[in-house]
């Protein structure tokens, strides 16, 4: 049996609800995992500064510390497991176990989109495997996806509901035709949302894992600065309820492709059509839709969050590290999917260089000729009309609602164009907009 | 650059519809593959019967032989890609390439649900690689999610959508109301279904990806002849519109299933719940849910069939196999999954000890006390009912249709309740029975 083979000392860092999640799964799938692995996987360190909470998850046999880079850099360790979070400390770690040879596992997506290009420089000149399945969308082993399953494929893009959050807020505004306050102080309740929600309304949390899951795809270093931001915090109902009579549904997305010039690196709430699947994905769950020039969609659905399903992504990496172990790091997937001397150089687009449909909400003052002025407009920044709807002004209301979706045009002509009708003497207040992506070819 | 790098030979053997799509793939994306392979990987050899078709496709500098032999255990080729099909001389080329030494890439399913133990054996014994991603849903990597993706779960069940061309005829007859006849034909027309259908529509093909799944999934060996079968030949459409009616919707799904006494292993029409994802996977589109102790459910969608999708998988099928060429077997990932001396031996279940819910269609004549008779019987069997209608019978006719949706039951209690209600007196033709998956937990 198996358990006579020697086995991998893993040190874990933090043991907060992911932490506990893997011990809990390490212990109760002991034996399925060794099975699978070859060797037992033993957790046997554990540095956290709430020791006693460490010794009732952890048990007796493990070592429990308050200092976190003894476990780093501990010579019995062979697997280090980040799960503190943020950049400074955990990177700190992360580099004190690279610099002592050992394998890293981790679940920090912000470490990873921020300071991966140097982690993995670091790891390379070590020949050690730093494994990051956990850090984008935990359930779906997504990375893995992309690195691994699509290697015959140029990806063309990749749109994917990556922060839960968010979804179950906008699943909740949609079903409930609550605002975005509302929706938010029941997911606050519901232990979905934090109390400080910001990295996760503002979308800063999918920037994160988008920034990782396009540098895979594309093969270009992380590029995290570029990313372009907007969250669903100033999202109002009515615009959801619009776009659902048109046939649409509001989704925080975030979408890298390949346009002409550059990567689209970009967050923001999207229009996507009732019909395609990944529309369908409500609550906390995510999404991740993968367009491959050989295989063409394919998308890939689970809980993106939560102890478990976090846990199933970092024993999956401790099971492929374990058996990579003493491998050479050439038979190894390269960390950023292309191999490290091939990483290309294509910039990534600012948002006003980015091609898109858009939904616009228009507030005018309700007299005649307004629709004339906005079509002209429209036009003359070569933007063409998909839909057009004029709502019936509540009685005693003096300005009207009209509802627009257009065809593609590039960002920086629909900001002209939007100023435009702003600054027109009809215009009610600012225009709403929102990109519109057909998720298709 | 890599191009200096000495590139891995591949013996191509069959050049159809994958074998050209792997062609294109490779030579489209040649420099993006390099990239993550770390090699470029060359077709150095092709063995096909029709050799003018095949030097149309490959070009000058492969060699063309219509000795499939000779190409498999040629000594310059690293890898065999057997594209050729069917049991018998494949089998035979792959033994033969195994016993030079060489990896192989396969898409062909039946010859792994039916001999797969048997090259897996094989191969271990000479320390090379099999690998088949491509014989299980194209497009979709599900052989890599369940093997190296999902290692950390206990896996509970899989039920899939894996035959595009039973997927399209039961989108059809849905979309349309049109006879399975009709939608078959029209799925020949367009291609997507062969001349001699058999294998696609009576589950068969299905029931060869469900036994390569349900393998992996649960550390057992291959056991195509335990698997039950029932393809759609026999679905009425009148069932698929009372389904709906339901809230249901019928998909051929290959399930398997760690019940308490053994492994469920069948390929049957299914009703399931039209607000689950799954549901809605329409047309050719293949999917697979997959539910995990530790990650839930995760669900992939993508193209099942088709040149380039199937294309995709052998080709990173090679990029896997490129990587790991000159690496110790023990750092790869095992053919099962689970390390070929911990194969478990649970048995395979009958279809008469499954457990699941039932939706039954009686036609009765026309008189009182009938379904008092037929909850007599239903309720003498242990069987709930969970739903129950009545239609209002065509003026003249007098016989009436009752439409039955049940709960969990064993199915040896159904087969014999339906024997006792095809008895009475007032039944006036047989039973039919789909069986119907919540698909939840």
């Amino acid at each position: 049996m198996n358990s006579t083979m020697k086995p991998v000392n893993v040190g874990l860092l933090g043991i907060g609800t992911v932490g506990g999640g893997t011990f809990a799964v390490l212990a109760r799938n002991r034996e399925e995992i060794t099975r699978r692995a070859g060797r037992p996987i033993r957790i046997a360190a554990v540095a956290e500064v709430e020791e006693g909470r460490a010794e009732a998850l952890a048990g007796g046999d493990v070592r429990i510390s308050n200092d976190a880079f003894a476990v780093a850099t501990d010579p019995e360790i062979d697997i280090v497991v980040e799960l503190i979070g943020g950049v400074t400390v955990a990177k700190d770690l992360i580099m004190a176990a690279i610099e002592q040879g050992k394998h890293v596992v981790t679940a920090n997506k912000a470490l990873i989109a921020h300071h991966g290009n140097e982690i993995f420089a670091a790891a390379q000149r070590k020949g050690v495997i730093v494994a990051f399945e956990a850090a984008v969308a935990g359930g779906i082993p997504i990375i893995k996806m992309l690195r691994e399953g699509l290697t015959a494929n140029r990806i063309e893009w990749i749109a994917g509901i990556i922060n839960g959050t968010t979804n179950y807020i906008l699943s909740e505004m949609r079903e409930k035709g609550i605002s975005f306050e509302k929706a938010l102080v029941e997911a606050q309740a519901l232990g979905y949302a934090e109390a400080d929600p910001t990295f996760d309304v503002e979308g800063i949390d999918a920037a994160h894992k988008l920034t990782i899951m396009s540098a895979i795809a594309f093969g270009i270093p992380m590029q995290f600065s570029k990313a372009y931001i907007e969250g669903i915090s100033n999202l109002a109902a009515e615009d959801i309820a619009y776009a659902e009579e048109l046939g649409f549904r509001v989704k925080l997305l975030g979408i890298t492709r390949r346009a002409e010039d550059g990567i689209e690196l970009r967050v923001h709430p999207t229009l996507i059509p009732v019909r395609r699947l990944i529309a369908n994905v409500d609550g906390v769950t995510n999404a991740v839709l993968v367009k491959g020039d050989a295989v063409g969609h394919t998308l890939h659905y689970g809980r993106g969050a939560g102890a478990e399903p976090t846990a199933s992504a970092v024993v999956a990496d401790l099971v492929d590290v374990t058996r990579m172990l003493t491998s050479d790091p050439e038979h190894r997937v390269p960390h950023l999917a292309f191999q490290p001397d091939h990483v290309a150089d294509i910039p990534i687009l600012p948002i006003e260089a980015v091609r898109t449909a858009y939904y616009l909400r228009l507030q005018v003052f309700d007299r005649p000729g307004v629709v004339a002025e906005v079509s002209r407009i429209l036009a003359e920044h070569g933007i063409s009309i998909r839909a057009m709807t004029q709502k019936v002004p509540p009685e005693g209301v003096n300005t009207a609602t009209i509802i627009l979706l257009t065809r593609d045009i590039i960002e920086r002509e629909m900001l002209g164009a939007i100023a435009e009708m702003e600054a027109l003497e009809s215009s009610a207040g600012p225009v709403t907009k929102i990109r519109v992506e057909e998720l298709g070819n």
